[in-house]
């Protein structure tokens, strides 16, 4: 075995606390990723909070780092390679899902970065708060190196997550697409469209925020909490990626989308209630997505080192963790927090 | 005024019985049409049930029969054309909706064929169990005259509420479409996906109608009530058309969708609860639609006409109108009633 330093907890109440822990020994298709800078994921939030039990959560499933050692079998690293990983590490890769390049909807239900279940060995994984990393070669990820890295890491959870429905969705030029809530995700959906060549419009309920919007590219922004302001957006949106995790009124939005447009709902809101007028009169689609796959992962990198987009982040030293946590889940961070792990012990 | 005679109830309690109504002197845009067929939709039973107070309903939305007076105005029709009315008759024509050929989901609500109120005088529109119909040629269609009419009638509802969505979605080669429902719009959305080249599903609670499924063009049969036969079918349908009215449940049919598919319900079902984790894993899309524009209704009866598609039908004497109300209530119909209207005075 390996062993790193990493910042873990035992139970929900815990506070996170650096401590030793192991990473297996390199399979032959395994990387080992110095980790360097890891997003604070509002996943990693909600993660510590509904842990439970004596298992140890190390959060953390958006990070970059460097290749510091490969298994017998690994082809596409060398050790110094800059990398990436993202919030799966592992799939059944033969389901349809996982054959379309939708590991993120493997069948068997993929390998989450942490708290996942590795498929070998039956372990636990453990996130990226922590010095070092150990992957299969096929879900680490290159990166451009010509972008600051702290501000790579939250592409890879946060961005793919938009990414996948602007791809899907095929935003570009001639296209409306709508963002609701201008956090994390939000903001690199509206960086991220504005560059695919679509007309933005962002939808807050913050009138403040709206200076922000535009300068992160939005052409438009709609104050949901001004009547005049819904009506004149009414019917316009081709795609909404509504980024919104707190309940709110899907009716509300979906009046907003255009004839054969779609509402995508970016992550798991639950079960919720629909009065299906609201679809039909216009023939809409209410479409929910997360996460990636492993295909469109790579391309999006590709695209942010080619375009020089990344997010909007701060960067604190991986020893306040939990203020970062405390911040965000107050809401209080313009757009992602990333730690700074390369003061941590690798090895 | 014109008068005809028609099949009008004033109360839900009522009876339809045969009584004269009068229809409006040509306007410069208005084409008159002698009906000779007019099909049974479900709407029919259930806006008789609801109608209440003294107002006359006469139901009747898809209908055919020959053109017999034109307005001075009229440039597409004259006299002896053979053509076909739907389940709208009037729209503002400025709307996006209306302006995209969706009239359908006209943003001032388009005039229903009967029910509806009329845009100019504010009459209420009476429907097409009746000898003669009055509307404005846009609304008004040429029909091919080497099919059956009584068997075209059904196209004019039944039919262009499922052309829309199968044109919308692309059905096509290389494409699986699931139906769920074989009635009125279920056959004929087998029959027109088939002929599109999609290798078409029938969903039925019922093991009994594989053979009519099959029959119809269905390449499979999945018995929803067989979890064997749900679990083989589940991910692979690329689109699914829900014919069914009644409440059920759509996580089960969501589980059927494939990887990016979408789950169409047509026609309205009012408020429902969704587990949006059946959205989420495989990034599905829930959508309605219900009727269609003037476009794809023109489009629908030209590629019958060249196809060769009707639907199949039970023709029944006008006289028998409250006979297949009953019948269709209680599901009793292959899978569409049509009214022959021919032996009514039509002035």
């Amino acid at each position: 075995m390996r062993t790193t330093s990493a910042y873990g907890a035992q139970g929900s109440e815990e506070e996170l606390t650096l401590r030793t822990v192991e990473r297996r020994d390199l399979r032959p298709d395994d990387v080992a990723v110095r980790v360097t800078y890891c997003g604070v994921c509002y996943t990693d939030v909600s993660s510590l909070h509904a842990h439970e039990g004596d298992g140890l959560l190390v959060p953390g499933h958006e990070f970059v780092g460097e290749v510091v050692g490969v298994g017998d079998a690994v082809t596409r690293f060398v050790v110094g390679d800059q990398v990436a990983v993202g919030n799966i590490v592992d799939s059944c890769g033969t389901c349809a899902m996982c054959r379309a390049g939708q590991e993120n909807f493997c069948e068997e239900f993929p390998t989450l970065t942490y708290g996942g279940r590795d498929r070998h060995d039956g372990s636990t994984t453990l996130g990226g708060y922590s010095g070092e990393y150990v992957a299969r070669e096929d879900f680490v990820y290159h990166r451009p190196t010509n972008l600051d890295p702290a501000a790579v890491a939250p592409l890879l959870c946060a961005g793919v997550t938009v990414w996948e429905p602007l791809r899907r969705w095929a935003a570009g030029p001639g296209m409306t697409v709508g963002v609701a809530g201008l956090g994390g995700l939000g903001h690199l959906a509206v960086r991220l469209a504005a560059a695919l060549g679509a007309r933005v419009v962002v939808l807050t309920r913050t009138p403040g925020k709206a200076d922000d919007a535009r300068a992160l590219g939005a052409d438009d922004v709609v104050v949901t909490t001004d009547d005049a302001d819904l009506a004149r957006a009414a019917g316009t949106i081709d795609l909404l990626l509504d980024t919104i995790s707190a309940r709110h009124d899907l009716g509300q939005l979906l009046r907003l989308v255009a004839l054969d447009g779609t509402l995508v709902s970016l992550g798991w809101l639950g079960p919720v209630e629909l009065e299906t007028l609201d679809l039909l009169i216009g023939r809409k689609s209410l479409a929910s997505a997360g996460s990636g796959g492993r295909p469109r992962t790579q391309e999006l990198l590709d695209f942010c080192g080619e375009r020089g987009i990344t997010a909007d982040v701060e960067v604190l030293p991986s020893a306040q963790v939990s203020t970062a946590l405390r911040r965000l889940a107050a809401n209080d961070v313009r757009y992602r927090f990333v730690l700074d792990l390369s003061d941590l012990p690798a090895a």
